[in-house]
């Protein structure tokens, strides 16, 4: 163990989410993973048998032989992040929150809890205060959904500059999106499925959260009309957005894609280790963003965009791709602890 | 040769959607195939040899050895079933019209000309009666693109009961779509491409021609605002659409969906041989519809719906599904003929 | 209920295997399902609530408002075709054939039994005869796993007319034969698995029994070397196998593919209704067999075969292509039924 | 232009093949691209505008703006990779050879010819001395087929310590390796296509003359039978192969797996800037190597193995996975540049 280093325990550690998780973290340059914790079904064994470990890069040996712990607040390890599954993520953050633990958490189950900051830390770091007020000895801070985030951070220069009156978006998610084992081969090989589950009313929602105003230990939640349409498509990773925005100030196409290729903010000025350079990337090629060819721009931290022309119903429409499991899963939820490390929350 | 069937040739008969004309007539009722026209790179060949078959039943021992001809105006049959390229289709189905010949069309190059009809049995079959103002000796018709075919029988009744002031369609279209070799396999494999030249234009003016109202030889276009945006996606067969619309009367999502399940016009009236019995199948299953499961149903020339919902932005939305080279290609062209036969055009 | 037709019991019928039973004998003329049995988590539901139905062609209402049985041996009736998982199916199907059932079995458990039949109805009709030999008050009786069925029916002509020494193959296997869900999708997009558990031990015995020799009650296995390695692909259906012959007999490639194209047997003589009237079809284009062209010919009932040319270490190679869920599954499985009745079994 | 660097040029610069020279060249130690050509249609534009750039990173800047020339060789550079189509590759490559430039090339034409070495640095590095037998002024030194790279890796430890009699071997390839547009989607999604034109020769015959002896001036081929049989997969990048050899030496499972290990040749030796640390990475896993999870591993400069196994036909069979177009085209063809300028004959 680096004594420099801040030493962090991942929840869910044998999901696809907590794998990500330990691939990103193997050679942080502040954190250091300590501990791995699971499910009872898991607890006991060395990681590398209690984990059907699918990412691309091998299995780090440092992580093999550690044992994998229950999900119980007496982890070492004083900030944990959570990869846990919505089903029993509720619960166990919260104990750990109440036990004096720092939860930065990717499941959905605290994302709309009035004292719980849902954060991409390019858009509403501010919102970060709102652990101050949490009933909880420790925190929870949570990363919106996958499909959210990329579409907000393409959001947020717009909205800062020209107002958003309306958004509409039509997504095509990559499978990994649905973890493991997740989708069936035999459901989506020549195929596209309509429909994910709770998918839609998240897209439609937590952006409201996110670009709201903090307002005395409130968030004032954004005035802005979404539909969203979700669809499951035969990529690996990636998710592609077709975007339409209705905005409150006139403007041009040149305009807009300036603010995009101007945007900065507080983790690219603080530097933090896993922001982008630049946040937002914007393709002239009428075929670009494609999952295949954008998704691992700067790291995976950024949204691409692409393909911004005038809309017939709305004023604008183009098109975004963001990667899932990392900008939008483990790489977004580990932005949001250097944001938290840098403005001393530990 | 059966003397109680109309002789028809295929213009581009090589091709793509040459192969699907062939593989649906090889039994039709009505039309019996008695000449093969393609490039001149082709013409003097027996066909098996001039093609590459990749239909999934196998090539027809009547075609195989066919000798192809050229596509010029001195063929026998005196109607012909055109899938020429664009590049050429222009002008050779002028000329074979002034010659006399009748020529149902897939191509785009006609479609909007002033007195050339643009039909969808089912939903503009009055426009027909353009014909008779053509200045050619013979005529020509065209049958809409693969991604307006699909969206507009759906649109048909909401248009008939509710009236319709704006569509919004994302599309997720097959790789079939694009004809052979058409899309290369590097392209797509993990791939969304979110552009397809020239798609967004045509899917937002066809659908006005279609369904404008027919008024003393001309088309006075439908008022109605349509964005598209298109996609290509993994997927063989089957065009995914999601689509929102606004509506000029108050109605409700059973009205909706009534009006669907009972939509039934001329081509079922008439028991046109490839007519569907069911233009339109609607599916309550929240996944539904898919390409793989339901491109099929009624043979391929229904369009299934799924997912009718509120919208946020418009008044409701929904996804359809038809099929791209049957519906959208060459049986819709084929339904054309059957209906120009049985209104007595030849 | 049909009174002329035989009355049959699906077990494990919410399965893709039992799905496949049912959509085969939904129209079968001798056949008619009256009872559908399942896991006991399944029992007392409606079958359109027990089963999330995968096929592509609609669930028939027939069906839809059946309740579902446990698989316990009071069914009425005495014929019951088993898609059992393994894991249950040895049990289950002995004590059904004790009760007096006649069960066949697309499950492995039982395929070694010294009394059971192992069949393929052209191959090795003459073994049925192991049943009176039972120990059961009815009979068990069983279908080959699905990448053998397919090989042995290409290699059964060879070996009557040439005699067969070895055998090599390499499978490239769809997903389907991996049941629902089966393969996540993350394992196969972009993707090959090089192994499929205990897979290659089947391919490398099951055929020395099919092609054994019946002698008094038991079967003297085939003398022939096999050796199998499989692979998992991203297709859907159909098994396609690299196949190498060394044969006892020198012989031509013209006088092999005269053997498999003359080819008929028991099921073909009988006219049995899912015989396929070629149950092997060789294609002279280099290109073929491939799964998405050629896994449906004779009702997906034949297997196909192609590019047979002579091995520089072995004397012939070849390339076969059979849909392992039909001709590999349930289609296998009602023929052998099929071949029960006609010949007095039930 | 950095001065310490080799300046080379890229024949055929504008197709797959030449696309992955450029994103290999970029940063390295050694040479430096300074001039692409490509066909006389290519001649004169930018780079930019002459290629459909395909890799996944973005194209650099530095080549943009290129202007193309012509294949002819009156170029500055001394030094050619040849990415070119066989088609042109013949001709172009013996005027540049006969010239005085050296051309390190991928295309098939030479290979077989009997002062052309054929050449994997870690097999046979000692056959580039054929180069100075060449009766050109300059010289051509070739790579081996995609296919037989990663075999001949796999199979050069064992034919060292062992002796190889025979060797059988069936390739799931990836479509990477038909060039662009190359294979069509329709042809391989939900398929597998069992035939690559005059693949299965090329590995039949390439690895004789690579494993050969260098004797005065000409290679005795390796006396080694082989069969081939070839098939294309939906996969991206990576050919899997199954692979079977029979031993002049008896052996164990042990011993070749050490032999596979401990297997270092001269590119390790010399540290090359290209050369894998491990030339052959072994994997316990029964289900590895996975293109989609090992084709990366060594940037791609490795051959995967694993699931050796006793054969009962043959010794040993195994799975071999090998990134087709770095290891196999790109990579390796720069690999023997290195080698070339390590040795001193540029």
């Amino acid at each position: 163990m680096n004594k420099q280093k801040i030493p962090v325990a991942i929840l869910g550690a044998t999901g696809s989410v907590g794998q990500r998780f330990l691939e990103m973290l193997i050679n942080h340059p502040w954190f250091e993973v300590v501990e791995l914790a699971a499910s009872d079904k898991s607890a006991g064994k060395k990681y590398s048998e209690a984990t059907n470990w699918i990412m691309q890069t091998p299995l780090p040996e440092k992580y093999a032989n550690m044992i994998v712990k229950k999900c119980e607040p007496n982890l070492s390890a004083k900030i944990a992040f959570s990869g846990l599954d919505a089903s029993v993520a509720g619960e166990i953050e919260s104990a750990f929150a109440s036990s004096g633990y720092y939860v930065i958490s990717n499941a959905r189950n605290h994302r709309f809890d009035d004292d719980v900051p849902l954060i991409i830390p390019e858009v509403n770091p501010d919102h970060l205060q709102l652990i101050r007020s949490q009933k909880y000895k420790g925190g929870i801070v949570t990363n919106p959904n996958c499909s959210t985030i990329g579409l907000v951070l393409a959001l947020k220069p717009l909205n800062d500059n020209f107002g958003i009156e309306a958004v509409n978006v039509v997504t095509m998610q990559a499978v990994s999106g649905a973890g493991y084992p997740g989708l069936p081969s035999l459901d989506i090989i020549d195929n596209v499925i309509p429909y994910i589950s709770g998918e839609e009313k998240k897209m439609e929602t937590e952006p409201l959260k996110i670009l709201g105003k903090l307002n005395s230990n409130k968030i004032d939640f954004a005035d802005i009309k979404i539909s969203a349409q979700c669809n499951r498509v035969a990529v690996i990773d990636g998710h592609t957005e077709c975007v339409q925005v209705k905005l409150k100030t006139k403007t041009t196409i040149e305009e807009i894609k300036k603010v995009w290729k101007e945007f900065r903010s507080i983790p690219q000025e603080l530097d933090l280790p896993t922001a982008p350079k630049n946040p937002i990337v914007y393709f002239e090629e009428e075929k670009y963003p494609q999952p295949k060819i954008q998704r691992n721009i700067e790291k995976g931290m950024a949204t691409s965009i692409g393909r911004l022309r005038e809309c017939p119903l709305f004023d604008f429409k183009f098109v975004i791709l963001s990667h899932n499991t990392i900008r939008g899963a483990a790489g977004g939820t580990i932005l949001i602890a250097e944001l938290m490390k840098s403005e001393g929350y530990f």
